[in-house]
């Protein structure tokens, strides 16, 4: 009973694609779709499938008010807010496949870097994201948006404590890179990704957490080429997920 | 006379990185550098090393004020404006270097995309970026913020043409490569890098322009994984660049 009680607010996603997702994710639940009268998303059909399907739940808004409540946003005619379990609980990957990997986040705060990572991992086929139940980002509203929906076809999971999680990973068969600039670091292209990897990612400007290092199997970088030397960590983690995709793929 | 009389308003960065890399570029005027009493940047070496270079310049802001002025924005303390022409013109290249490479971007129109894309070609030792005169994104403070101060150390080209630019860089020995969704398109690793390149990405929503592809020498693309299949445009950049680097640096 207790369960079934939880409360959630609803989050809320815009934009035609963003709202695409959520709808025809079957485990979240559906508040509410705001159609703006006139607006593209209105004309959508595959928009107009699933207001039929939701019918109880649309509401078509005309302009003024639609643009005045969302002024700034690029919500292309249509809001919708649904509430709904945004992460799953850890399991056994034991016996997951030989290739499976799991990206770990370290410290990252900003909400655009986590919804940006949230896409670039789904479009990489990436098989699960964790980030620390605290002193972390979560999945708000802006991370939701930004992931354009890719939270959806994704598991993400919270977990207590990293290091602990690392413990258990290696018992399940795991190797354990953290991607940190060190003198010991490999080129990213030098880890082989055919491998059941955890990859552990830093932000910017902390990196990653120094116990978190030592329990790492291997350190991998990106040499910096210019001189400002910041790449972004999104940015970072494109280039590592399609290095691996290409060992993956070119097999 | 009439050059010099050209009117430039002031840019802004703000943020410790983006205003050094600012206050280092001796190509543009420094008109004020702003910084907050008791921020962090008031305590920082090599800021003041460039406070005391531009004495004249420099305002000490008391708290109240600088946080009223700049709200919401993730100052570290210092702000500083500038002058300066952000484009370079686009030189005869047949003399660059064998892998030079030059990337070309066709109907981009967000500035955060901009500026995360400059950012990441600098990063990645990308030899100069392309932007169309018309129908385009710009340098604005929002794309100069972004790039973390990287507009500074890389070059910026604009032009009239895209397609007359195409012409002239095949003329001077480079491989024009579209990054567009299509049949004949080969994945993005199988392009070999270690050419003089002009590489050219379109938006996520519209892709490159049709006359545009048309003079394309290849077409490549990274293929999708997930269920979204939409990657960012900066992601995308960086999976490439990034390629380009792994294939150059293992020669």
């Amino acid at each position: 009973m207790k369960k079934n009680k939880k409360i959630y607010n609803p989050n809320m996603v815009f934009g035609i694609n963003g709202c695409l997702n959520v709808l025809t994710a079957k485990k979240l639940e559906i508040v509410s779709i705001q159609v703006m009268i006139g607006g593209n998303a209105e004309h959508n059909k595959l928009i107009n499938k699933h207001c039929n399907e939701f019918s109880h739940k649309v509401q078509k808004i005309n302009k003024k008010e639609f643009l005045n409540r969302y002024s700034g946003l690029r919500t292309q005619g249509i809001v919708v807010l649904f509430k709904g379990k945004l992460y799953k609980q850890i399991p056994d990957f034991s016996n997951a496949n030989s290739n499976f990997n799991l990206l770990i986040l370290d410290n990252i705060e900003d909400p655009q870097n986590f919804g940006q990572i949230i896409r670039t991992a789904e479009c990489a086929g990436v098989d699960g994201i964790v980030i620390p139940e605290h002193n972390s980002v979560d999945l708000t509203n802006t991370a939701i948006q930004i992931s354009q929906g890719a939270f959806v076809h994704i598991s993400i999971y919270k977990c207590v404590n990293i290091n602990r999680l690392i413990s258990d990973l290696k018992e399940q068969g795991f190797w354990i890179v953290g991607f940190e600039n060190s003198i010991n670091a490999k080129e990213w292209y030098n880890i082989d990704y055919n491998e059941k990897l955890a990859l552990i990612f830093g932000s910017e400007g902390k990196g990653i957490r120094k116990k978190t290092i030592e329990k790492c199997d291997f350190l991998a970088t990106i040499p910096m080429q210019g001189k400002i030397s910041s790449l972004n960590v999104s940015a970072t983690i494109s280039a590592v997920m399609f290095e691996r995709l290409r060992q993956i793929s070119s097999l």
